[in-house]
Formats: C-alpha cells, sequence, structure tokens
C-alpha cells in the first residue's frame, strides 16, 4: 500500500528498540516531511557513527580513537578503577564529575542461568590490566541485581591476593522516592547497610 | 563527553517528534550495537525516502510517482471524492478497506486564529478538481474541531452551485469507549446525531 521507500522507512524505524508499527509510521511521515538538510544530517550521523565508533583498547568504552580521552588522560586518578558493565555507564559517571578514575569495562554479567560463565565476561583483560596498573582500590559499580552480586563476588576473589580495596557502589533508596514504593529486598538492604548520623 | 560522532547521532534522534535526551541516547548506543547491514538500510532508507516520494499532482497525497496508484486506478469509483487534511490519512482509510473512491489532500484547515485562510490551503486546486471530474459526492473527512468544521462548510459553500452531495464522516463515541471517558461537547454531538435503530 505504501510506496516501497516509505515501506522500508517505517521498517527501518521498527528495527529501533521500543518503537512498534504506529511510531514508526509516524517517524517516517515525519522524515519526509523534513528538511532534505537534516535528515541528510540524520542518515549520515548512523553512517559516521558505526564508521567511527569502536572499543577503546585498554578499558573496552567507546571512542573514535584507539585509546579513549579517559585512559589517555594523565591528570586523572590513575589509582582507583571503576568496573562498570556497559559503555554507557562510563557517561553516567562522568555526567556527575565527582569521578576522576580509570574505568573498565566488562562484557555483562556472570549469569549460570543464562549461560554466561566468568569466561565469557572478559575479566582476564580486566585482571591483566590491574596487574600492570597500580590501582589501590578497584569500584564495583555494576546492577545491583543477583547476577551483578556474583560477577562482583568472583572479581573480589580473583584479585584477593593483590592487596587491593575492592568496593561495590551503595544500594538503597533513590533520593525523593517514597519509601512505600520500594520493594521489600531494596528495603532490606536498604535497612541492612544503614550509615552511621554523624 | 561523547565522542563527535556519537554526539551528531544523538543530535540526529533528537529532531524526531517524542524523543529526548535519554530515548535519544539509548536508540544511538543500540545503533552503535546493532549490525552495520542493518545500520546501512536504515540510512539509505532515509535518503531514499526523502529522494523518492513526493506529492501526487492530482490529490496531493504520497507517492514515488507523478500520479499516484489511487488516482490512476480507473477500477476505483471516480464519482465519488473524500478530502482529507493529511497524506496519511489517505493511508488510514485504504487500510479499512471498504472506500473506493478518490481522494484529495488539502494543505490543513481554515484557522483565523492561526492566520490560515481558505486561499492558505489549496482549495482552488480541489475546485478545479471537481469542476473537471463527474463527482455526485464529496465526503469532508477531516478532524471533527472548530478548524475542521469551519473547512468543511466552507468547502459545502464554495461549491454550492454544483448540485453534488456533500458529506461528513460521523462524530460521536468511539466503539468500546465508556461513556464516563467521553468530553461534553462529543456527548453532545453523539446525542444530537442520534440514528434510529431499524
Amino acid at each position: 500500500m505504501y510506496p516501497e521507500s516509505l515501506k522500508n522507512l517505517i521498517e527501518s524505524f521498527k528495527l529501533l528498540p521500543g518503537i512498534g508499527e504506529k511510531t514508526a509510521e509516524r517517524l517516517a511521515f515525519f522524515i519526509i516531511n523534513e528538511d532534505e538538510e537534516k535528515t541528510s544530517f540524520f542518515a549520515d550521523s548512523i553512517k559516521k557513527a558505526k564508521e567511527k565508533i569502536k572499543k577503546c583498547s585498554i578499558c573496552n568504552g567507546i571512542t573514535d580513537k584507539d585509546v579513549c580521552d579517559i585512559c589517555s588522560n594523565n591528570l586523572r586518578n590513575k589509582n582507583v578503577l571503576c568496573v562498570v558493565e556497559d559503555p554507557k555507564s562510563i557517561f553516567l559517571f562522568e555526567k556527575i564529575g565527582t569521578y576522576n578514575g580509570d574505568y573498565h569495562v566488562i562484557d555483562g554479567l556472570i549469569s549460570p542461568l543464562d549461560g554466561i560463565d566468568p569466561d565469557d565476561i572478559g575479566l582476564e583483560k580486566l585482571v591483566k590490566r590491574i596487574q600492570k596498573e597500580k590501582y589501590n582500590e578497584i569500584i564495583i559499580a555494576v546492577k545491583p541485581s543477583i547476577e551483578g552480586e556474583t560477577t562482583a563476588l568472583y572479581i573480589k576473589k580473583i584479585i584477593e591476593g593483590m592487596k587491593i580495596k575492592v568496593t561495590r557502589i551503595a544500594s538503597g533508596i533513590p533520593l525523593g522516592t517514597d519509601i512505600e514504593y520500594i520493594d521489600s529486598m531494596t528495603l532490606e538492604r536498604a535497612l541492612n547497610d544503614r550509615k552511621e548520623i554523624e
């Protein structure tokens, strides 16, 4: 029914996560009514991002260079390493602006039920890096879930002999959230991890 | 903070309606993790749709030809013309599959408050087409709003002398909707336009 080229554009939008038939149609009609300049920029951005963006050879983060701006920045604190499960997390922490150490991206979390073993998430590269650098703290900043806990404990275990402090970002109640909306596991954690008011 | 090419991709997604910063970031990260084949198809679809899609020279509908498939199809009923305000409406009516006449897209609705006069929405082309063809019914299928009513009445008025029936698609309560969720203007219309049960 739709002309071929419009149909292809709708199908393209449907590839995106969270975008169904109706939204894809709406976006496709938006594109064909938009200035040629802007839609060209859009199409080129997709191609260029795919071409240029790659993994940092040191931390696995996202970069358009061989080594990312964070790894190559010697003004940062090279004594702390923050382990994340997703390259996007790096940008989230950087937005806060208070952390100034290194990052390392592991390739997901250990999940025996899904057949993801410690060997599958690139821990060897992480350990080699820790052995080579002079970190005195490793901060584990992965999702607080069974898989996240398992992964954190596993990392703690494999670098046990190295006399490096291993920490975990805090779990608990998000700021500004009513306690009634919090699940009981989070509430239990928040209670257990209570801090003395000084 | 983000590499240049990733930043451009995020900015591109933010051009789309209903897509904010967070969703744009999510979609951009999805793209850079997606197969090159699919992202190429996406980028090419945008360019090709922009290149090929144009207005049908007769009805102003969307097509990749000079005259669209509907206008050039002589098996359709050339005695009825359905006037819509948006090329997308044509596809919506075609999906139903029961209407078999012609369409004509006007360029929006008359809205004196927004400075949109009858001259601005391409009614001259519509009238010329009606004068040339042998329609015995014009169906006005625009949004039921003050602007829609004004536009419908105006079209009725300018073709008054031509002895052509002018109709308006029905307004009322959508099927399956609880009456308690219906605004009072729609309810009033539904009451006024009640039909005898036969």
